[in-house]
């Protein structure tokens, strides 16, 4: 027997929505998503899309990653390029120097011989999460400028998610 | 300064995949995804990828949620078809049934008056996770079907994730 009486579903007036300057002056939260050389736009679009849900501060595109505006990011995006900030950086190893210059904590999500489980990540003031390629993972060359490796504890036959799934769940862990 | 010395990507031989007999043979969790007409076949792949990552025990696709194999599907399930059960069901409310009546606990992921906050979710014995279309969400008529409404708190413009994103988070919260 259900449990659920008089359930309807809320329409969209009822979920206090921020209109895109709102979402823009609110506060975000101290958290940058790196994107180094992300091969889909498609993911680069559903990144923004959850980074709007969870209001992180920014999302830096590193590499091959697309940029804003194209179409692919915009049809994933869903109008999130308008109140998330992103900036372009060539190289990604200028992207964590800036960022751990302004005193971010540098985590990368990568499978690793020195990655902690997600579940034990410790919430700093100020965390970067770096995340790359579909098919080669982050460059190596970064791995030595990191603070931290997370692995997402994965028991499958295949080992690998989603790179837009993977900064979904992430990002949930980090903020709930 | 960095912390991560002598660091290096594990190959995939290191991450103890299972292979594709072993994952079927495997003990798998006792969760099933309802996934309610979907309109995507990449985000119906892309499901089956999370599902095989985190060992769910079977995907019903119902309504009009394409079936493997379809070659949008294949593009983002990267072989988790071959891993995953799954069964077909034209009518949601038969695969509701069909749960309820094998004891599981049905909920859906949904923003209603009467959610929870996926924070606060219990995992129960057997779980079944409802999702739905891209644009309306579940079917209405199976909200009182339901044992429990959850919803992923958002705080950004859109309020809304991808459906492939927002079953990764479910699944991480409830197996983490």
């Amino acid at each position: 027997m259900a449990a659920l009486k008089n359930i309807r579903k809320l329409k969209s007036i009822q979920l206090n929505r921020l209109s895109a300057e709102q979402a823009k002056a609110a506060s975000s939260k101290p958290v940058v998503m790196v994107l180094d050389n992300i091969r889909s736009a498609l993911n680069v679009g559903s990144v923004f899309r959850t980074a709007d849900a969870f209001r992180v501060d920014a999302i830096y595109l590193c590499g091959i990653t697309a940029q804003p505006p194209h179409r692919e990011i915009l049809k994933t995006a869903l109008g999130a390029t308008e109140t998330v900030r992103w900036k372009y950086f060539r190289d990604v190893t200028d992207a964590i120097e800036d960022l751990r210059s302004r005193g971010f904590h540098i985590a990368v999500i990568e499978q690793t011989n020195r990655s902690i489980l997600l579940g034990s990540f410790t919430m700093r003031e100020q965390v970067a999460l770096v995340l790359g390629n579909e098919i080669e993972g982050v460059s190596e060359s970064i791995l030595p400028l990191c603070d931290t490796a997370i692995e997402i504890p994965q028991h499958g036959m295949k080992h690998s998610l989603n790179v837009a799934v993977c900064a979904g769940i992430v990002l949930w862990e980090i903020f709930r």
